[in-house]
């Protein structure tokens, strides 16, 4: 039997547990693996695009669990009703290679981007950021800034997005919550004292909604709406004032901000500085920007996690996703041998 | 609401409705899509290999749908009371990249092997085969054999297997359906006489389960057990003496018996012999191979029926996948607001 955690098994656990312990948690588990990142099985996701979306397949494995992630992204969904990006995923044993776990992954997404966007920060923003803009309202946004809250001590945001009703929905949605909350007219408005910017943008095209102008110095963007071909939110002469910080290189050349530079433009990988090995932001005035696109590793460390704390709790269910013959070569031996002729 | 036709739902579907009928309409199924084969996406399947198996991703889409298959590969499982392969898949519709269908495919998988195999074998195999050998004889095997006699009428089978107990097993399972079953005490004992030869055995390695010396003039080959890198079954020379079909090139050339040959050894792809465009058999003493690897599109052949068949039955149950907040963009809506903070 597989242990599937279905949505309202997510739900009552992230609400039950409490969403910013969860949160702090997925923080610790993606930075723990980000640091053992060359423990992993690393290839680019496996793209299915059509003209209105595009759905992948995002496969790793640390050689004991292999893990992947099953996700859209459809930016006109919201428009009839239906989520721009939905997920699922499984994670299975390598030495068996049967699956051990399948979750809904809508929201756990939604938490595992914020914690990986939270921990770049911890590790690329000012120590003394006080203020983040959002540009871009949707569904991933008050995860982020309960992330950038519980690891950044971040309170102050200034919001941004085309459609007026996803900011009202932000602001009642964290307002509540504590959170000092400015609905802005524009992007440059809302991006002014901002020391974290983060884009979160749906439209799958090559978008500017973050100008060079805007982007004052010290500044550290969380660009983590671009994340397919020709999908881009930044100005690109942003990128030539800053260093940019990727998850992995390969992937992000083909999806994330640096699809607008040539192929040799400098980048850091991300995990590099957790390690130590790479330095991340060396001066206040630096301008530092994750190119984020999502990677599997991410996927990975967010299932490990929900698996381990919902494994044996009333938050999951069996699914009967494995045959399984008294005699493992005798498959045949599960149908009714009278019908079989019928 | 997704459906799932989970391990008790695909056996009971295929029992009451009869497995010849479903290996029937599987074999049209799989031929129409064979036919129509430049309308899907067409990539070599995503593999993750480790000293003992191998984990599989296998997507493709039409347009319309999409799907993919897990698939794992480790040939000790069953030393352990586990089985080689076992599967399961997801239907998606292109649209709004929102999952319709998940499935077992342990099952699925024999059938739409064994019906792949019979539709090759029809366009392939001489008119008056009457004989098959089969190399290999366990979990696939009892479908491959009800494939054939339905698809080409044989049912005289010749077996061998290392493992007298799964030799034992087939015979068991298939006498009382009327099939003449000799079980060899060799490979070479079983190729006597044969027409058609069906090799389909585990083991992760360059093997030769299959001699030139066995394989006289007008035999067709059905070649499914080499399907991963460093996994063949055939004598070399039977290639060289053989016209060789294959399902995708690029994937074949990669993991199936032509792995044995240069980058340019001649081969055809099977859908142009279904199409027309390419020849099939030419003469009542050529040798055919079927150098099968098993190709994504074939089970998105199999999902694309079960779903058809089994979509608003008794067999089916809902699983909540996909979370549905009344806001598309309200994701946080769906956690309790009290419990955020906990």
């Amino acid at each position: 039997m597989v242990a599937f955690l279905d949505v309202t098994g997510m739900t009552r656990w992230v609400s039950e547990t409490g969403l910013e312990h969860v949160l702090a948690d997925m923080v610790a588990r993606v930075r723990a693996d980000f640091r053992r990142w060359t423990e992993f099985e690393r290839a680019p996701r496996v793209a299915s695009h059509s003209s209105i979306g595009v759905i992948e397949l995002m496969p790793t494995s640390d050689g004991q669990s292999y893990g992947f992630k099953y996700v859209n992204g459809h930016p006109a969904n919201p428009n009839r009703g239906l989520q721009t990006v939905t997920a699922f995923g499984v994670l299975a044993d390598v030495a068996t290679g049967y699956p051990v776990f399948f979750s809904e992954m809508t929201l756990l997404t939604g938490l595992r981007t914020a914690a990986t966007s939270a921990m770049a920060a911890k590790a690329l923003a000012r120590r003394d950021a006080k203020v983040m803009t959002m540009i871009g309202t949707g569904s991933q946004s008050e995860f982020q800034a309960l992330a950038f809250r519980s690891t950044l001590g971040i309170e102050t945001l200034r919001v941004w997005d085309t459609d007026p009703a996803a900011m009202d929905k932000l602001a009642a949605n964290l307002r509540p919550l504590g959170f000092d909350v400015t609905v802005c007219a524009s992007a440059a408005e809302a991006t002014e004292g901002a020391d974290v910017i983060t884009t979160c943008t749906a439209d799958k095209s090559n978008a500017t909604v973050l100008a060079d102008a805007m982007v004052r110095p010290g500044v550290h963007i969380n660009a983590i709406g671009g994340d397919c071909p020709g999908k881009t939110e930044l100005d690109g002469a942003i990128l030539d004032r800053a260093r940019v910080f990727v998850e992995h290189e390969p992937q992000t050349r083909i999806e994330g901000e640096i699809q607008q530079r040539p192929a040799d433009f400098p980048v850091t990988e991300l995990w590099t500085v957790l390690t130590g090995a790479a330095a991340g932001r060396t001066s206040a005035e630096e301008i530092t920007v994750f190119d984020s696109v999502g990677f599997a590793i991410e996927d990975f460390s967010a299932l490990s996690l929900a698996y381990a704390a919902t494994r044996g709790t009333r938050y999951v269910q069996d699914l009967e996703i494995v045959a399984e013959p008294a005699d493992p070569k005798n498959l045949f031996s599960l149908l009714s041998p009278a019908r079989v002729m019928a």
